[in-house]
């Protein structure tokens, strides 16, 4: 962490973003589920990133960050180092505004993830799949070729962007009482509670996070950033930890972070898939299982969740391995 | 069949059928995916009715049924013989209009699909799994309830019930090319029909049948309904022939049926679950598999393609087991 003041993105920000980004992003639906409702017992509307280009709301923040370059900036290109949806949603942004975006990834990525960013037209250097070596990989990459660093969440222009979102959400649903995201690193939460709570006060902002990676939620009962030493889940846009940016939002914006069991994250995917019909990968059904758990009472109320993408490996659903032991 | 006139529906009937089903049925939404498009090489339009009530487009065709008969005739309730979408959806509507819905069901129908109808309310009578069995204790029911029988194609208000899904569709989409519609006994197929050749004369319309089960496709060709002896296809809602009714609505206004192999069906379905992340039944992707074979030219067009239904058991993918010998 550096000594400068931090900056916070406004609602101002925000709005810039989705005028910004609105050439390029879907404004996705929002749906409902009545077996859903009746599960849960309250008024669920879906906010549908997976739905989102790149299959998940990582496109909003990447192309905000991308076209809010100079031209000057722009035309050395963006970088980044990740093996998740931001890589991909970097490189289509990248492509979009015709530039080159160089994403640095761990050799023991998946060959589907590798073509993806390939197929957005990504320049992929490989390195040892560790933090180290990839922020060393990064920072050689950015001094050969002078590109502007995109980091995945600890970004004011990410985090505005991904605050779109909630803005279109709240433009098409009246009156939420409680809006439910997943924590990761927290550039989704963030952007969220910050759009949320600028538009209505009083809404309460609820995060969902894995039981096996449970930073954000340590973190904000010690007050301070706790990073999880070995996060371990399915829910894997979830396995970072918050970020210097993130946290002190978080902090101040969200009432609770709700931990949830691996049991209930596949519960909650699966009646989705089944009931639903939507296609949502399990870090996207993160506030679905903290519905699912009911160890929060929200009976009766208006509740707004980001399902926040789509990206699942069809060969390999989790309540299908676990009945391959 | 019997000698007496074969009645029609007529694009008044399915306007009819429309505000009917209003109060009841969902107006399912009509998405859009690039990747498809690019896949295709065509601009398609997905009436989505996997997110239909019941998960499939049979809720209409039931649910014009239903509140279609006179207080006098649903005093007594309805009565089908099925094990699929219609039989729930039969069950739905007849709830709704809080009449008993009496499902003949096969005794070896699958657990869940009972317990699917039963949820609905439906009372269930089970019996051996041969259609005259079927025919057998459907009549019995009737005889001791004097319920209304709801056949599950061949039946006007089921098909004008049908058709509405393509009205829907048509107000939101306007000069299509060519709609493309899956063919089963036909319901759809014929409800599809009349109302793109009402609204928009020159609307090519095509079905998509699995090879499988090609009665519609070899009923065309020799201008007679010549069913299937041994449907064999992953698409179970679509193993039922052509019907008296169906087969002269679409000798007069479907242009095509193409045949396609189970392995463009399930490779549209994997790619529809991936891409598009909806999640799609096989029956529903057939249309979708016309297109993804290519041996039809329809490069360039506007495409709408009723995707028919979402009811898939998630244990049992297709392209898993194929994966497990």
């Amino acid at each position: 962490m550096s000594s400068t003041a931090i900056t916070i993105p406004t609602i101002s920000d925000i709005r810039s973003a989705a005028a910004r980004i609105r050439p390029y992003a879907h404004r996705t639906p929002v749906m409902t589920c009545h077996s859903l409702d009746a599960r849960v017992g309250a008024q669920v509307f879906l906010k549908c990133e997976n739905f989102q280009k790149v299959g998940a709301f990582k496109f909003r923040g990447a192309c905000n960050a991308v076209f809010s370059l100079s031209d000057e900036q722009a035309s050395r290109g963006v970088a980044t180092h990740s093996s998740g949806n931001h890589a991909q949603a970097l490189a289509l942004a990248a492509r979009l505004r015709g530039i080159p975006a160089y994403i640095v990834m761990p050799s023991n990525a998946p060959a589907v993830k590798r073509a993806a960013v390939a197929g957005y037209g990504g320049v992929i250097t490989l390195c040892e799949p560790t933090l180290a070596a990839r922020e060393a990989t990064l920072a050689q990459v950015v001094a050969e070729t002078g590109a502007a660093v995109v980091h995945p969440y600890n970004d004011v222009r990410v985090i505005a962007g991904q605050g779109t979102a909630t803005l279109e959400l709240l433009e098409d649903v009246s009156d939420l009482d409680v809006i439910l995201a997943p924590v990761g690193g927290g550039g989704l939460l963030s952007g969220t509670a910050l759009a949320a709570k600028s538009i209505a006060p009083q809404m309460r902002v609820i995060a969902g996070e894995p039981a096996g990676a449970d930073d954000a939620f340590r973190s904000l009962a010690a007050g301070q950033i706790l990073p999880s030493a070995a996060p371990n889940t399915i829910a894997d846009g979830l396995l970072t930890s918050l970020g210097s940016l993130t946290f002190p939002i978080i902090q101040q914006h969200v009432e609770q972070i709700v931990t949830v069991s691996e049991e209930a994250i596949i519960a909650a995917m699966k009646f989705m898939w089944e009931r639903a019909k939507l296609v949502v990968e399990p870090s996207g059904v993160v506030p679905v299982a903290v519905l699912w758990q009911g160890r929060l009472d929200l009976r009766g109320l208006r509740v707004g969740v980001i399902l926040s993408g789509g990206n699942v490996d069809m060969e390999r659903l989790p309540w299908q391995r676990e009945a391959q032991p």
